[in-house]
């Protein structure tokens, strides 16, 4: 198998596009892919400073590479979850890759903050994956507000979107529907920009990527997310992909440009001020106010009990 | 296990519904679902005179049993398709369920109509499926319009609705989206009304109400669809299910009352009329005379080359 591009042996074969590359020609390739969609889908200029959250996985590394790659501004932000050994692993690797680059980069306890995962999933009935999407959510908009960044990037992927895409079809959850794009500007002075740029990059490519470009990431999926409903429909979408290569490409990009344009007027009222916390909040306290003040009365009454045991 | 009704042995366990029934609570019960199914989606009156297209498989003897049994007035329709020894053994136990029932039954040969499937893909380069689908929906109109029924029943089931649509969306198929439901309306005066009336019906149920009911129909497969996309959607969706009891009827009913009528703006635009036949069409001709005129040109073509030879 030759490379498309120079000739040379392939190392990578991309069935969607039905082409073949070797890294040389793959990586600015990639890069390039990447500057389009970020272009195409107006995400942030090269004038904008853009927080990058790093979570020390395959995607957010490769696209705060291919980000400074292609010359843009970016700070990284992780956080640190609080779920066991898996995020110290992902912590390590986050920072080391800043470091060997050179790279500003905030590193953010949640248990320090107040609430880390393991916390708040011990003292809850809440699914980890709920709780760790409200706790990441409330940061990434509150640390990019505090500190003056207009827009965060994530790493989500275009496995990610059409798994999403496929979940939030099969119910027909049209607020979430509207709301499923690669750009989502803020509806409150307390929202940030959320943008995507890897939306239409598979995990195998960001995954090639980072062998090629040598980085360093964590290879584990994390422990809560055995059997997670998302990782179901990730299966299925592997399979009609296997079965007709560039579904998922397809099915994301054809739902952006034909079907969510429909689903405008459904789309969201802007949100109220939380009480608690002064983020958006849709009712009176916010989502992570409402988690963290129920993980307090959990174990306040499990103290007492322990207290008079 | 218990029958959620009677308390007797259960015989039949429908997961999506978390109940079970013996046989004797679950053949009326399938029977008043489709009744619910069809007074819901207005399909038809007591008054009107159903074309039930039959054959000769488990969904379409299904229906026409139900549709009997709730005493709607009816007539069956069977096409001899001609796809080899599997359209034979259709037709017998279409005619077989017809005479033990002393049902009337129109049987139509596509071969005696002119055109046969198996000659059909012998001499284009037509899928099976599309050159089946092309004649069924013809003869479907022109037999009950030249026979004055003003409806025309299949037995899509709830199976075979979710594969569709899964399809549709995959795609973004937004003209077929909005055509996607059990009951279709004529915008020409040579298109009678289809309805479904299986379609919120698994495929396990009309399965198990044959069984229950004593009805014999073809068990093997078509021989064409092996492979056919809609069977790769049908697996998944089965997996989907499995792993969530309740996903298929929540797909496609959540999707006919939220989504659907999003899509009306794109609605089909009315047809014209065929020169070949008259029959409604989008062309100048419709797809079916296109295709009796390639195959005859083709025909033709090798039987030239044959005399020469």
């Amino acid at each position: 198998m030759k490379c498309n591009r120079c000739g040379e042996r392939a190392e990578i074969k991309l069935r969607q596009h039905n082409a073949a590359f070797c890294r040389t020609c793959f990586v600015p390739l990639l890069q390039k892919h990447v500057r389009r969609s970020i272009r195409k889908q107006k995400m942030f200029s090269l004038d904008e400073h853009i927080l990058v959250a790093v979570s020390g996985g395959k995607d957010s590394l490769a696209l705060w590479d291919i980000l400074i790659e292609l010359g843009y501004q970016t700070t990284g932000l992780h956080l640190s979850l609080g779920i066991g050994d898996y995020s110290d692993q992902s912590t390590e690797l986050a920072v080391a890759f800043a470091e060997a680059r050179n790279l500003p980069l905030l590193n953010i306890s949640l248990r320090e903050e107040g609430l880390a995962v393991d916390d708040a999933t011990a003292f809850t009935n809440r699914p980890a994956c709920s709780a760790c999407g409200t706790l990441k959510r409330h940061y990434f908009d509150k640390l990019a507000i505090d500190r003056g960044f207009p827009v965060v990037a994530t790493g989500h992927n275009l496995d990610d979107e059409a798994a999403r895409l496929l979940g939030n079809v099969l119910h027909w959850q049209m607020d979430y529907l509207a709301r499923q794009k690669p750009v989502l500007e803020p509806t409150h002075e307390r929202f940030v920009r959320k943008v995507k740029p890897l939306y239409r990059t598979t995990e195998f490519e960001s995954a090639a990527y980072c062998f090629f470009r040598k980085i360093d990431y964590i290879l584990d999926e994390c422990p809560n997310s055995a059997g997670a409903t998302q990782l179901k429909h990730k299966e299925v979408m592997n399979q009609l992909e296997a079965a007709s290569p560039g579904t998922k490409l397809s099915f994301v990009q054809d739902f952006l440009e034909r079907a969510r344009p429909m689903m405008q007027s459904e789309a969201n009222r802007p949100p109220l001020t939380c009480e608690g916390c002064g983020m958006p909040s849709f009712t009176e306290r916010c989502s992570r106010c409402r988690l963290v003040r129920e993980v307090q009365t959990k174990r306040a009454r499990y103290a007492d009990r322990a207290r008079s045991e």
